[in-house]
């Protein structure tokens, strides 16, 4: 659960896997790196000519859940795998964006905007 | 740090982020699907043109290992948005996802090899 | 002009300006693929957080227009190197997925509808 | 053949297999941008965890060669769609980004070079 696992409980288990069946040799940052997105390419598809209100309601009553939690998993994965391969610590790397995320995105300039910070007045 | 962080811990941070904005309107699904999907293009292009031995160099003494840093971060952002919005429990997922693959891939016919689980014999 | 250039003709210009500074031992099928797909991500940058109906007001009277051909181009440009690293001839490729398209996507079954074929009744 | 086949004439092809499904309304210019990355998702699946010598005699000798085939035909389709959508003539695109390019990147600084003209000194 989500406010139980830390992302090393989470990453160990997929490391874990990897190592049974002899697969680091593959897995170059490059090739991580594609691989992540693919997997965002699948993402999207489930999403692909539908519109929001379809979205929200296939969400509902469907198999598209089931398949947006896949895919979700396979990102997460290949995050997990280069995190590994760059050393980068995920947690201290999402704080850290939030704080330059607050700079570039002061509340008074971007409250209610979808402008990109290089556009915001 | 990724011993000490859950997913919930940084959800609630990338939350309290957009509330302060009021980007929720802007959220959904298909536009979180999109956003993850640049983002890992920006990862990629870190890598782009490069081979595995340069890219190991740069790691160690240049500026890339800060830029992969972000480009992390910001998928796992656009990940933890998704979760929210499309009511999936990423650690849930990755274990229910590490499960299945575990099936697709026995060891003793995948071991220490990059073939998809259809081309496996 | 689209109504006078044959894809042979840009491509043949794509490669002069490759020849001239030899870089076409950077251009592997995968290097390219990967190159494209950052382009990919570039042109939906484009659009993110956009609502179809601002984006349709932007195209008139913005300098997206301009940003987007530029994307256009770049894509092209890698389709051709592709084309070039493959031996795939594009219009054949492009006439010959017309006809599996036709067969797969059935006007009695597919006409004014959203499905992928897998889900077409 | 590409030596024939103007890019017009193509689009007109795919124009008429959509007007004849009553498709036109889902081809916005952002859906459309991420049918593109989905089918670039694709492609780059086709040399995930291939190395280049791999892929080269892959190449050869099996339906690998098909399969690209059809993703550069499902990528150019897109791409000629978007053309329609965003009114962008694809051929002085890529004559106007050859010109550009010609600037960012000229010989004496970026011959046998992969950096980014950026980093161009």
């Amino acid at each position: 659960m989500d406010d139980q696992d830390t992302l090393a409980s989470l990453k160990s288990q997929v490391l874990e896997f990897r190592e049974e069946r002899s697969w680091k040799i593959f897995h170059t940052p490059k090739n991580l790196a594609m691989a992540l997105a693919i997997e965002a390419g699948e993402l999207q598809e489930l999403f692909l000519w539908k519109e929001d209100p379809e979205i929200l309601e296939l969400l509902q009553n469907s198999t598209l859940a089931g398949r947006i939690q896949e895919e979700l998993a396979d990102i997460l994965i290949f995050l997990l795998y280069l995190s590994e391969a760059t050393g980068v610590d995920l947690s201290e790397a999402v704080k850290a964006k939030i704080i330059k995320n607050k700079a570039k995105y002061p509340i008074s300039k971007s409250f209610g905007s979808n402008k990109k910070y290089t556009d915001l007045e």
